[in-house]
């Protein structure tokens, strides 16, 4: 007989445990929220006996002003208020509750992203796009959070990193993907709310994409990282930094570039490297390619926020019609322009493609419904991706 | 004079946007909270015009079961509700909102984590315990979500590596910190809940604590990854998990050091490898250090669930006190034991000492005031650090 020393017997301990962290860590349990059905209807629930109205706003709702609209709830003989969506489109969607006018975030869903300073839960619906967007069983790459040394900003600076399932053990050389946020984003706005390491990961495995490197740097130069991950501290974030549209970023872009291709394994040519970006990423990468007219011969504009502002003298914004010209005399094998046609933007984009034609400058062009929206900037990662270092 | 050419004038368009974007994405402007004020008191605010009673429950008020007492918040005429703290004593805390008996966030503090299936806000009051918690302006280690096989689990898992400032430029070996979550926790654990990283890139830069790489596995062997990010989708956490403590963690952690030990560049030795846990992960510390007795040089039990399930059958829990025995006479420099006074654990936590004491096997003993808490968590990890690999 094998002898079993129990070192103590305080099982009963654990059951108690069990019992109360439950109760203080699951919150309601019998109340799941969102519930997304099989048939592509997702029901929200929310205990609140005391509130005199619950609504529901989401994004798949149409838009008002910069928000979207919001449904009521109904409320049951126990205080639970319900809704449930029509079928909806296969997607990553988010959603916040309105409890008698407060904004508020859904206490049975741990899934939540900040876009600036508001926070909001998220859920999938799956099938098409967001199959996507989930984590499928398929090799996943590794997601870094790293320091990097700007001398051109004085600054060390917080940047993510994707490299591709296979990165660690391979011998190759890999491509990169500079990947850039909008105004108000940071070095975590990608990989949270553009689910890039996802997206990257199922095109990768489905053979859509070739295996590349991601690299997710922050495009406000007077910020060191995004909010909470520098030494300011928990502040409140804002919009609009400053310094974000005044060159600097595009100038000191090289700092970024030295830093990986000094730190990883990668194709250290124009060939191999692509950038891209949303709203003021997509002002940047048209600035930063043309401004290196031989560092890219992959530019993606997504919702791009090609926008002057007379006031900024900068050397970047220089000669932009000369160097535009030498990076196409240079050659540059996918220039790829995305616009939601509701896009605020959408004149901007259409006047400089009318610009582009009249140089003679080839690019691609992808006009999608909706507007100015993590949920176009998604497909157009999508897209744009699986055209790269073919 | 220099040629300036504007792409497009849409500045206009610029300033709208800004406008409108700070409306939806910054909720109500005027506002903050929480704000942590110079004389360590901290005052929150929430606009709620339509709520009859908003309360706030902290984790720096008394325990009450698992959870904490509450304040009734102050209404003021235009419906913003204040509380105002006591001279609080420097540390990280976290809260929530109570709107007519709904448990909610602040929709004006972005910085969340979440503790099993259960989201609040945080803070930090600085000082002493806080600034050890801060990003602070020194140089910052890497952390990187990778993906690791393990033949024994028949599975890929996820695992939260932190790797010190210095380590991708240097040629060095590095000791390995294995840092283990308790039951309902994950491989995100130490790092959100336990701020691994700014802890550990505090006490390096202070001189406090040797440059280490910490590895943070996912405890719980039925699950691949932390929720919602495995192939299970955004489900419900849930608090107790199957094969959590039954003995195949323990047996299959060879596949996490050999993992480590071919992907890093470490000291592949006893004298560089410590394992430390809090509650579940105490236990599967002291286990796994005993089961492997000469693979561990540093061990550190963090409010351990010393407990057995008679229940539990596995080669693991064989012979206890012949493996002990053994691990004693092969020589561990550090045997760290921490615990809370009114801990659920404590007795447990006592017999197990007594047994220690009875065997001859020297151990350190920290005891501090509170419970099973990350408050306590996070000043063991700062305790036991400094210790290692001297």
């Amino acid at each position: 007989m094998k002898k079993r020393i129990l070192i103590l017997f305080a099982f009963s301990a654990l059951i108690s445990f069990s019992t109360f962290a439950q109760q203080a860590l699951w919150g309601a349990p019998g109340i799941v929220s969102p519930e997304v059905k099989n048939d592509n209807t997702v029901t929200f629930r929310l205990l609140a006996p005391a509130a005199k109205e619950v609504r529901i706003t989401g994004d798949w709702m149409p838009a008002q002003g910069w928000g979207h609209g919001s449904e009521a709830m109904t409320r049951d003989e126990k205080g639970v208020w319900s809704y449930t969506t029509p079928v909806l489109p296969s997607d990553l969607y988010s959603y916040s509750f309105i409890v008698d006018s407060l904004t508020t975030t859904d206490p049975n869903n741990v899934y939540l992203i900040r876009d600036v300073a508001s926070v909001t839960n998220i859920f999938i619906v799956s099938g098409d796009k967001g199959d996507v967007y989930k984590v499928n069983e398929v090799p996943h790459g590794t997601v870094a959070r790293r320091w990097y040394n700007s001398p051109g900003n004085a600054a060390t600076r917080r940047i993510t990193i994707y490299t591709p399932a296979g990165y660690e053990s391979s011998k190759e050389k890999y491509p990169v993907l500079y990947l850039l946020h909008g105004m108000g984003g940071d070095e975590e706005a990608w990989i949270a709310l553009g689910r890039t390491s996802q997206i990257l990961d199922n095109l990768i495995a489905q053979g859509k994409a070739k295996p590349m490197i991601v690299v997710m740097p922050n495009g406000n130069v007077a910020q060191e990282a995004a909010p909470g991950e520098s030494n300011l501290g928990f502040y409140k974030p804002t919009f609009q930094l400053p310094n974000t549209m005044d060159g600097k970023f595009e100038e000191t872009f090289t700092d970024i570039i030295k830093f990986v291709e000094s730190n990883y394994r990668v194709k250290a040519e124009k060939s191999g490297r692509a950038i891209a970006g949303l709203s003021m990423g997509g002002f940047h990468s048209l600035h930063i390619s043309r401004y290196y007219p031989n560092m890219f011969d992959y530019v993606g504009l997504f919702s791009a926020a090609i926008i002057s502002d007379p006031k900024v003298t900068s050397k970047v914004y220089e000669n932009i019609d000369g160097t535009l010209n030498i990076q196409m005399k240079n050659g540059c094998k996918i220039y790829w322009i995305g616009i939601g046609k509701t896009d605020f933007l959408y004149k901007n984009v259409t006047d400089y493609r009318v610009k582009l034609d009249g140089m003679g400058m080839k690019y691609s062009y992808y006009e999608s419904e909706g507007g100015h929206t993590w949920t176009n900037w998604r497909v157009y990662l999508t897209q744009f991706v699986p055209l790269l270092f073919k």
